[in-house]
């Protein structure tokens, strides 16, 4: 019996998400990212169509990009209690094409099934940047680590509302950063 | 000892999602929806903007809506399983309002703040034909049935493509439908 609730407190404890890192990164020895199984069963933070960073150059596409982000639930549920990311946070970026016509649809926009993966990782005992980028294979291979002089370091580090991510794009955690004070300046 | 195991033990059970009903739709005794706390942590099937089921009439709208669609994660893990909707099946569909311009973006459309919320729900011992809409008002108050009069009535059951839903919107869902052979022949 003692055995049986030892393994039923600890499936317990993993389930509810009190065990820091066991849905969070994971790597392989020469530091690429093992792609996570389950990231469409993460917390969903939003999705933008066709966002642009840059000025805008021409007309748009007839049919843009979707782009979902998704965060490990532990990671998620730290940050609606603190306002920050703790150590072994995972997004995972899916941008997916879109439609316009199809079935009952004449109009607007709708997500369709290619899709391509990348994902942002907080490690601060593994990376001297705590923060790095990785691209995810769709051979669901582990994925390399992006060079530095990718333009998501630069964008991240400098435009980031909280830490290194675009909170500020996130309608449901926006407002607990504003309560909780950890919003960079430029963006209160 | 016992009594902790057994509590450990049920949590377990509720936390993994074995128990079939645990994160369904609650009812009052009038039959209204208890809107759900935690809808945000369910699963995401899929995002639109702007999509429009009749004749597009006029130019489209600046800032259209972006609407997010959850479901109850004990119901979609039965339909990665089975490709239908087990009974206690609950969509939660989020209707998001969308900018164009704001931080460091400067085209296409991300999710902003304000929302509203309306669910549909399965439950063939309550409701006669099976599935229900109902509002979810922002006050957080319990949720009135919409009129069988409501649009959605008609056009879900005519229109979806498993059972009175959505999944050919839903691009993870459409292959395990066509996998199992659950799609209606209009869809297939």
């Amino acid at each position: 019996m003692k055995r049986v609730f030892v393994a039923g407190f600890l499936m317990t404890v993993v389930a509810l998400g009190q065990a820091p890192s066991q849905d969070g990164p994971q790597f392989t020895k020469d530091n690429r990212l093992v792609p996570p199984a389950n990231y469409r069963e993460w917390i969903f933070l939003s999705s933008g169509l066709g966002m642009t960073y840059g000025p805008a150059d021409g007309a748009p596409s007839d049919n843009p990009h979707f782009d979902n982000v998704f965060v490990n639930p532990s990671s998620y549920k730290a940050f609606l209690a603190t306002g920050t990311w703790p150590d072994k946070t995972m997004f995972v970026l899916e941008v997916r094409s879109s439609a316009s016509k199809g079935s009952i649809n004449q109009g607007g926009h709708y997500q369709t099934e290619d899709f391509r993966l990348s994902a942002e990782v907080k490690d601060s005992s593994r990376f001297k940047d705590k923060w790095e980028f990785f691209t995810l294979p769709a051979n669901g291979q582990p994925g390399e680590m992006l060079p530095r002089t990718a333009g998501c370091f630069a964008c991240h580090s400098k435009n980031g509302a909280v830490d290194n991510t675009f909170v500020q794009f996130y309608p449901t955690l926006l407002p607990v950063a504003k309560a909780k004070g950890t919003l960079k300046s430029t963006e209160k």
